[in-house]
């Protein structure tokens, strides 16, 4: 099956011999033939045969992705075999289990190979790929081809990684009827309608694109959950996912949906503390274990924008976490619960919410539940500042909660980076303990010493034939995978891995486009929430800028809840003056932000409401810096284009074409984002903006006036 | 572009050479090289290069076209020029045009070929393409090359070729937030939000394989119709969409939503004699034809199911859609006006409604009005008799809309060969003007002499990567163009064409798959609807049996008012005992059906009430012979899936892979409607299924709790 991925797009081009055609749908698996002969020789020399000491699915998997993988790379049957063929070629299996894996490696490599790790190393004529288990082996196989798909050399290679993160989890919000909740990808891959008898090629194609960068776990239904998936056919068909998932080493979970046991069981209640509801919890888990034994658990959005949860009966989130961890203990299942919760009253400041919820519970949960924290207070703005439970629960796993679908950074259409806003979150320093607690330590759990831990990515896969939409959008799920696999990892390595991988060798186009990923995050930020602006999008589908939202159900979700702008000036005070929710974090991360003066701009309003006419450590007023942000933003996204028309001859038609469209999107939204906010913060500050930069084409009437019922990512109105 | 297209999808597979895996995106243009060397051989005598002889885009296209595919037919560059390149080769162009053409066209050939018709006639070392009109050319070009897919010698060619039809017109119910009405291919393929910019590789994919097989005209959004459309930014989008299309010969067209001038244009009314309301059609029209100055026109569904129309203000179809055609007129676009309406009233049978409101219209419309008329008086029905309105309309263009969405033949699932179903309505007798009066005669004109002929398909594309989800949908879509093309061509014909152009030649395997094609249709009727049986299917979504429905906001939307069961008999009396919607028919017509013992079998139940003990020509009872088309229809699924299975060694893998999972389904639901149906009418009858057959597994009241929110195909709920 692995087999129809590693499909080439000839194209018969009369005239020029023969190019390729791509459209995407390969991601960085594309493992195209090493040009250079005598590099392909020197492959060779290691990798002429597999020897797969071991069986099982995984093993399985793994010797077909090397015969496969290396045999296209290499431009040759690369032969898989369960019988040593003497002494040269790819030696791989499980320590413990393979005699002559245990005499080619050192106890002091074995000892220091953790779950799921791998040991690479080569000698003289063979390559060894030594795992503590089934996964590790496909890990190191699929490292291995990575680094002939970099054209790295493999003499005197010894690498021992070991993943730190242990639950490395895409969310997807995938409704049952195929919308997909904050999707800008097409609709949702799962096409629960014709499960579990159809199969389709993409749900292979998914998961061994996640196996490839270490995603171990895939939760297929949105947060806010229906009960209908643990209706008995449902599962059936969630079981099928499995078994397609299962060979590549990732396990399914599902969300449920706290009331479920009225909806679906008919129990007058969703009480934690009750018996009949225990119960019902209890025997449903058995019953998804009896048909999927390597269920992964539970992801739980409770008492958060309309979702049934435990506060309903007077419980907290730890009785209601607990009761379903004690329904899937027994079979080895966690539970993740998320913090990104709301009180029924609208709170003087929504970013205190979840800590001032959960801190207090703090050692209260059962030992298999995790709390999935989004990287801010908020909801995955452009950019915040880490949540503050981050460091705040010593005796919790807290896991890390990425938006990889771009729900606030441009949606389908603009090419923004992900991993450098993942990298600015993960090395944030907490303080918790002290100096270098950073966000990473708390994640991967070496701060607080957490027994397991977690990271999830809220997934940007769609039907689109190149899966993400937006083709740089790839990069941000290859980051997503990278970095819940080593957190440390600079975001610069990503994204030069991702190039190379997924468009050419050439350097000067892979620095061009390491160049673009690197410096779009900034971008992006400038021309739509600069200086630490937040929560200033349209209403409903967040598509565009809407400063001027002021009516909604409730004030923390408006626009003018968060910049707060008024003649004196903008921005939301959270110091001691204010809301002071600075007070959350450490004493000595307090300190960069509680001075209007010296807090780093990026984040100067979200911290503090400043006059329009403060000078900055610029010289120049709140103002002038703002018009310059939202100005070098947008101008900045016109020299995106440049670069990417300057390395066009490096580029296939299709894919290069894909990109140019989406870039002139960008540019206009871009401007489109600048001209709206300025035209409406103008209106505050009653300053002009600055001359020598480009006025906006049309009253603020006009941009307040734009209305696009149809934006993707939400639930289509009628 | 169009090259991205003919891509290979090549696929290594060691230990025995190279093999191709399809997904099935390449429809019917596969173009796979010819392996006969000297069929090769003897094509290249005729076709090594191409002459040209004219320009424009949709010349361009077809040289293009035939560079492209005779090259990889042939295996080698035939490059098209537009200099005469001596006596060899395609020499293609218009008569009247082209000097070389005028030369080597008898004048009596000029004369038979009319307006999008062409002439394919081979020399000794030349093949012509000679036609009236760009078109003409386009079409001749894909017309040879169907002839080499299909391996047919070009020796003594003398093709000419006329469309019998003037509007092939695919209709997309397909909504601006990319769900599909009745789609069960995915989503929308129109991807408005990221028009205009964003030219999706499918546009172009589209309107080629639509160009193949004669389609010249595309409404692309739903009938239930939304005045957004309407809206600057939405036309832009639109003339983007034209553009895409315009090289292929094929021209856009838009719903109108009746109500627009109220939603969009703020007037108070929408009344179609109100001057300012006629004024903003007009100057709709005109901001229109400046975007897209070939724009084909609107489709209209007024007073029906919820739509707004002209009866709101107490006027005719005829002034609403006169007032349409007139703001149309000026620009050459015409206007469909459907016929599929409905009275506030519920009526005594839903079958007279059309042909009561449309018949005394009969003279009063304008001339670039087209009444677009569903192909049987109730609803898509798996089988109804034909629209009385065929033939009753000589002063009006009638159009036939066809279903090519299976919204009532298995969805997204069934394999069911629609071509079976519109040549048995086609080749019906109206015997508006005595014996001969077919259908295919009034919709192609010649019976009133209409001078403007049309037939519409609702489409079955989506964003399915094989465009159709069930890889046999796109047989649908290929017959519908093809019949639109000449409403006479046999379905065996047109099966065996698709069946060789999609899968092999192997004459086995082309046979077994037009018999599975051919005898699906048949096979479908009998597991869900025999012997005259009608909307008997699940509510809202129609996915699955439904018989017991009773309970809607009209009783024209229950089974129970159309299957009429009682303790006597089963089946709506549409004689004159009864509704005597028979009337409706010409005498000739009438006497078929009038006489319960006379009547065909498979109207049996449309036109008669009959008693369930009645004995029927075939010397069973109503029950009896009703049980064995419910049994003899669900076991010829598992003989379709036994066909299937015999020609696996001639299909490739995934798509081998793809219809057999369908198949399953198939197999699955067939014996659920079988069941769930005579489950219910056992309870009329209080007769026993036959033993000999097998018994349901189930209860009555298990078949009725099934429930499917999520079926495809519907607005999603929420």
């Amino acid at each position: 099956m692995i087999r129809f991925f590693l499909i080439f797009f000839l194209l018969l081009s009369f005239g020029n011999s023969t190019i390729r055609a791509e459209d995407g749908y390969r991601l960085w698996l594309r493992y195209e033939k090493i040009e250079n002969a005598a590099l392909r020789q020197a492959y060779l020399g290691r990798l002429s045969q597999i020897f797969m000491d071991g069986e099982g699915p995984i093993l399985k998997t793994a010797a077909e992705e090397l015969e496969a993988g290396l045999g296209t790379l290499l431009g040759k049957p690369i032969p898989a075999t369960r019988v040593s063929g003497g002494t040269g070629g790819v030696i791989a299996g499980i320590l413990g289990r393979s005699d002559v894996l245990g005499r080619l490696v050192s106890d002091e490599d074995a000892r220091k190979i953790t779950a799921e790790g791998f040991l690479l190393m080569s000698g003289p004529e063979h390559l060894i790929i030594a795992a503590k288990d089934a996964r590790g082996v496909l890990y190191g196989a699929f490292h291995l081809m990575r680094l002939l798909q970099l054209r790295l050399p493999l003499d005197g290679l010894h690498i021992i990684e070991n993943p730190k993160v242990k639950l490395r989890v895409l969310n997807h919000w995938d409704n049952l009827d195929r919308t997909v909740e904050r999707g800008y990808a097409g609709f949702s891959i799962w096409n629960w309608h014709e499960l579990p008898e159809y199969i389709g090629q993409q749900y292979i194609d998914y998961a061994r694109a996640n196996a490839s960068i270490g995603i171990n776990g895939a939760v297929v239904t949105n947060v806010n959950a229906n009960a209908l998936v643990f209706r008995p056919d449902y599962l059936e068909k969630a079981a099928a996912l499995a078994d397609v998932f299962r060979p590549y080493g990732i396990r399914i979970y599902l969300t449920a949906r706290f009331s479920s046991p009225i909806e679906l069981g008919g129990l007058p209640t969703a009480d934690p503390l009750d018996p009949q509801v225990r119960q019902w919890w209890k025997n449903k888990a058995d019953e998804i274990y009896r048909l999927i034994p390597d269920f992964g658990g539970f992801l739980v959005k409770a008492n958060s924008e309309g979702q049934p949860g435990p506060r309903e009966y007077g419980r907290s989130h730890a009785e209601g976490a607990n009761m379903l961890a004690d329904a899937l203990a027994p079979h080895g299942g966690v539970l993740m619960w998320r913090a990104f919760v709301y009180s029924e009253e609208e709170p003087e400041d929504r970013a205190k919410q979840a800590y001032n919820e959960f801190v207090p519970l703090d050692g209260q949960f059962r030992e298999n539940v995790l709390i999935q924290v989004k990287n801010g207070p908020i909801d995955f703005q452009p950019r915040e500042p880490v949540h503050p439970l981050f460091g705040a629960m010593p005796q919790t796993p807290l896991m890390m909660e990425f938006q990889i679908t771009k729900e606030y950074l441009g949606q389908g259409t603009h090419l923004v980076g992900l991993a450098k806003m993942y990298g600015e979150v993960l090395q944030t320093d907490t303080y918790a303990r002290g100096k270098g607690s950073s966000v990473a330590k708390v994640v991967d759990g070496t701060l607080h010493g957490y027994q397991i831990t977690g990271m999830a990515g809220v997934a940007n896969i769609g039907t689109a034939r190149n899966w993400t939409g937006h083709l740089f959008g790839q990069a941000d799920w290859y980051a997503f995978g990278r970095l819940a696999w080593n957190p440390y990892l600079p975001a610069e390595t990503i994204f030069k891995e991702w190039a190379e991988l997924t468009f050419t060798h050439n350097p000067e186009a892979v620095a061009t486009i390491t160049d673009m990923l690197s410096s779009s995050y900034e971008t992006c930020v400038n021309y739509m929430t600069p200086l630490g602006l937040h929560h200033i999008m349209a209403a409903g589908h967040h598509y565009g800028p809407g400063p001027w939202v002021s009516k909604m159900p409730r004030a923390d979700w408006t626009s003018v809840y968060y910049h707060r702008a008024d003649e004196e000036g903008l921005g939301f005070d959270r110091t001691e003056t204010g809301s002071n929710a600075l007070e959350q974090y450490t004493p000595d991360f307090r300190r960069q932000y509680a001075d209007m003066d010296k807090c780093p701009h990026k984040f100067l309003l979200w911290f503090h409401h400043v006059p329009w006419g403060h000078v900055l450590s610029t010289g120049r007023t709140l103002w002038e810096e703002l018009c310059l942000h939202y100005h070098q933003g947008a101008a900045e996204v016109g020299r995106l284009k440049k670069k990417w028309e300057s390395i066009k001859e490096f580029i296939d038609k299709e894919r290069y074409r894909q990109v140019s469209m989406h870039l002139e999107i960008q540019e206009k939204e871009a401007r489109w984002w600048r001209d709206a906010c300025l035209s409406y913060f103008r209106a505050f500050s009653e300053m002009e903006i600055p001359s020598g930069l480009e006025q906006p084409g049309h009253t603020l009437e006009y941009y307040r006036s734009l209305a696009y019922p149809y934006a993707p990512g939400i639930r289509p109105r009628w």
